[in-house]
């Protein structure tokens, strides 16, 4: 799908397209929506980005726990999330050894540990999450979000690259 | 149910709950959700207002996109907005009837009509569908907030004051 498709969308069809490029936060597309026409992908990004940037701690906050917990059964996931944690390699065995881990970052912070499964792989993402662990509440909401814009990244790049992705979307309306 | 078992919920029973309390925003309940305990049902409110109020124009209008027209079928609306247009009296036949009026609306200020349909008759909102229709931009963005957080208030009242209602969320987890 190239930017001129995008800005040709209806609501409906953007929001069928990219209502969950914020996981389960169909506000923020609904919000930049007014923002078109869009001059590329990167515009799309940025507006995003700047609106998660402009929300108080609480709503950034508030994003993170949108998210699901590596731990949670594969049945509580978006297909998004699926994907993602699928393609780090992330089966049933994985993911319940981080099940211990994944429930002693949300009770220490609040907010689940989130992560870009797909630029990580089960030992990277082992890693990160004991190291996280230690880190001061303030640090890791500022990580959290910059992973979340790592996601929302690579699932606007995927509904602008690939073809057969967005086909499907659009055959969909 | 009463503020103490509200307080006493997990995030998960709580999202379950409250998590459409504003129309398709489950960002707004997470982002309460660290503000716990609550005192009552007016300190939850005064928290998703405020929380709504610090938002940029951008999210407001976001907010109102997130609510389906009057005019969609039923079959697009979630349980709790098919309740309340219901208790309006809104049957096919109304709603057929304001179909214009809200495309018209839509396509003059960018964002659906919402109104709090439970406070009213398809009489009125024929009525105020007419008024509101000749009104400036950013007063119909105020305007429509405020009936949000109508909407919202009703909501939350519902929930913590009908052991019915609450009761049947409980045991759903």
């Amino acid at each position: 799908m190239d930017i001129s498709t995008v800005n040709a969308l209806t609501y409906e069809e953007f929001m069928e397209i990219f209502g969950n490029i914020v996981e389960k936060c169909p506000l923020i597309p609904a919000a930049i929506w007014s923002q078109r026409p869009f001059k590329g992908v990167s515009e799309i990004e940025t507006r995003i980005f700047d609106f998660i940037d402009c929300l108080p701690e609480s709503g950034r906050e508030g994003i993170l726990r949108c998210h699901p917990d590596l731990s949670l059964p594969a049945v509580s996931l978006t297909r998004d999330s699926v994907d993602e944690q699928r393609a780090a390699g992330l089966g049933s065995d994985e993911r319940a050894m981080l099940l211990e881990l994944c429930a002693r970052y949300r009770q220490r912070f609040g907010f689940p540990f989130v992560i870009c499964a797909r630029a990580h792989t089960v030992d990277s993402i082992r890693r990160e999450l004991r190291d996280r662990l230690n880190r001061e509440r303030a640090q890791e909401l500022e990580q959290g979000v910059e992973e979340v814009k790592k996601i929302c990244s690579l699932r606007l790049r995927q509904i602008l690259q690939t073809n057969s992705e967005h086909g499907t979307c659009v055959n969909k309306l």
